[in-house]
């Protein structure tokens, strides 16, 4: 076994110019799922996989077509019923490339530059795909594969709607593993190996206040009709106390407390307040009493307004009383947050707190659960030894603010934890302009990950 | 004189017809003044007033350009310096016709059906323009004029920006009077005579709370970074108290209180809770304690939200965490309240509440004052005998919760007091599809009027 993984490290180390090749080509496909035009390219995509995993050595490759983007299958179990299983995940569509102007090179022409890769999608996250398909390619090619394998590979990931969960639901034999790997969570810095082990769910919600059954002349009813507007901003100016605390009744009640050796962990994260601060340009943070910036972000659930609409909003003035006023409402959930009950305790709230000067709706428009993965799992001290192999230092472990929902669906239908890992950077600038890839990085995480399959 | 005054009477009945032509004709220009395709129909309605002002009788008749449309001027001063003179207001400019699938006749095609004559501009205010020429011609077709008189038409009544202020400025002497008579303000019922004695000022606002930099990420910023559209919501929130009150420190310093006559007189007004929740379609009134609706629509300052936005207002749902959110804020101001200071009360509020974790910024978008005339004037007195000659019964005093900026501006700049009266009725249409006015209280309204200029 140390034999064939020593050979399988130098296979890996031999061929950093076949890995760029690959990336390359899947990365000059444009495959921008949102955009009716890329279609054909979307189609492509799925096609360059399908052929790549046959290539690879999977045993069964197909394609499930969508009622949108297809989603690519590939496996290979000759490791036995004895071995472990991994189900690995990986999107192959990209976001648009707008800003188009304040790209420095072609965004579907990837270009190096000395150490990096730049092209939409390299980072976000066709690179961490080929990176796996590389690391299996190196064990494969110098043995025999010490587990069983199956790729779950979708085209809608960045586009609201995605059909996989459903998908997940309806193909629960075909996607039985042990565990999920999950390579699309990145790493804090390119010396900093990282395991992100929770991720916060959400509840989104918009809410309308109605008040009089058309715009009215503020001067005529201004002092006798309640404004929906002033009741929006009553309410939601009442959903956090003055300690920043969201004052939904039981809100807080599942919240799974942070332990010392936790909050230790999270203190010791090279993400302070100048980071937040920084990033967003403000003049100083906001948040909950109690707790630190990274533990606001990642370990606590949040409530925020994302959207807010009433009345007159175009140049100048009109001298108008709205008749109804909207706003778009989140919550960002930890475990063992449940989005349902957060509907629940937001509808007992303006129930409580709406005058009945006027009538309000609550409409739920998404709801995904929180997660959150056991740092002590067999999975993951296999990639602590890994990354310990690959990079010399002990991985850190972080909670994500954002939610991946994939890795909750997983969780809910096929019952396993999951190990969220990748190697993007924070400087890797997804989603927007001059996306690129850092390569010495990337080539470290496929040595990791042939040093996870062994591990495991 | 009493001679006079009932041949005058009996002109003015014997020639409905003739005023109904006239209406019908200045009715059918369709001088919609916010639309540059109806430039020449403006022109054209000028140009009708200065014919009918000649016609009429007056001796020094100019149509004198502003940068926009322009203003119809015209006297008749035969009554000799002893005489008091008179300066009527008027605007030939009317309200878009829109929506226009909703009028049961042609806007600009003056329609008579039963008692009502409908067209766009019928009762704001081409009629009450020509009401006020009958009466004059009445009088001066069975003998001389008792008063002095000049008109003063605009033509840019129903936009913003009007440039009759400048003009008023800048010709006092020829606009010299010893009050001013404004016909654009209606009745409250056609058996109701109505004096508007109190118009409210206005203050409008608009308020910008600036956060990040640019819209974030709600799931990797929500805890740390202070949401703008929260904080707009707590300062928003904050403008009212439990009883209503607009907690702005200093606001109601200037307000003059209401006296225990004034209220006996408003309590008596047919405008009680039920009219305001009717026309409104709300469940229940709002509004500041111990005031009832008339008064707080009329005789209280208010505060109202006229326009909110932040972030995404689109269907669906984006995890945005916005950068910006932006209010529009106006007061309407009364007696003897200043729009310049409700700006620094404002501005002082926003410096003692708004958090150090954004910056804001409040411009003022335009300031009337509120006006407020003598209800014991003898002008007022006048009219009040020539409304119980003509209806047979006292005239009502009301106040309206709206601006008229004109009356505040000649105020101001001619220092004399204003009749503020019409013939308009609140089932009138006003602004909306299918205006119409009732040409009976229209005839009676000329024939107060002829009494009005008699008694003066």
């Amino acid at each position: 076994m140390t034999e064939h993984r020593n050979a399988a490290l130098k296979y890996s180390q031999d061929h950093h110019q076949e890995t760029l090749v690959k990336m390359k080509e899947i990365i000059a496909i444009p495959s921008v799922s949102t955009d009716p035009d890329h279609k054909e390219d979307i189609q492509n995509a799925a096609k360059w996989l399908e052929k790549e995993l046959h290539a690879l050595g999977m045993t069964r490759v197909e394609i499930f077509p969508t009622p949108r983007h297809p989603i690519v299958y590939g496996e290979n179990l000759s490791a036995g019923e004895d071995a472990p299983t991994v189900l690995i995940y990986g999107h192959y569509d990209v976001q648009p490339e707008d800003p188009i102007q304040e790209w420095k090179t072609d965004p579907f022409t990837p270009t190096e530059v000395g150490d990096n890769l730049f092209a939409r999608g390299s980072t976000d996250m066709k690179g961490q795909i080929v990176a796996c398909f590389s690391a299996v390619e190196a064990i494969l090619q110098t043995g025999k594969l010490p587990i069983n394998i199956k790729f779950l590979i979708e085209g809608e990931e960045e586009i609201g709607g995605s059909h996989l969960e459903g998908f997940i639901k309806e193909n629960k034999e075909l996607l039985a593993c042990d565990f999920f790997l999950n390579p699309d969570t990145g790493m804090l810095a390119s010396d900093l190996p990282t395991i992100t082990y929770a991720l916060r769910g959400i509840a989104y919600f918009e809410l309308r206040v109605q008040g009089p059954k058309q715009d009215l002349h503020s001067g005529t009813f201004g002092g006798v009709i309640h404004n929906p507007a002033q009741v929006m901003t009553d309410l939601l100016s009442g959903l956090h106390d003055d300690q920043g605390r969201v004052t939904l009744k039981g809100f807080y009640d599942k919240v799974l407390p942070l332990d010392i050796e936790e909050r230790d962990e999270l203190s010791q994260l090279p993400v302070g307040d100048e980071f937040y601060s920084g990033q967003a340009g403000v003049p100083k943070l906001w948040g909950e009493e109690g707790y630190s910036a990274v533990e606001r972000t990642g370990a606590r659930p949040t409530l925020e307004i994302n959207g807010l609409y009433s009345g007159f909003i175009g140049e100048g003035q009109k001298t108008v009383l709205p008749a109804y006023a909207m706003a778009k409402v989140s919550t960002r959930l930890v475990a063992d947050q449940d989005p349902g009950e957060v509907y629940e305790q937001f509808k007992s709230y303006l129930a409580e707190n709406a005058p009945d000067t006027v009538t309000w709706q609550l409409d739920k428009l998404a709801g995904d659960l929180p997660s959150q993965s056991d740092r002590k799992s067999k999975w993951i001290e296999a990639y602590v030894k890994a990354a310990e192999a690959a990079w010399g230092k002990r991985p850190i472990f972080k909670r994500d603010g954002g939610s991946v929902p994939v890795v909750v669906h997983i969780q809910q239908s096929l019952g396993v934890d999951s190990v969220n890992i990748g190697f993007g950077l924070p400087s890797d600038n997804m989603h927007g302009p001059n996306e690129k890839i850092h390569l010495p990085t990337l080539y470290k995480g496929i040595e990791a990950l042939v040093h996870f399959f062994f591990n495991l």
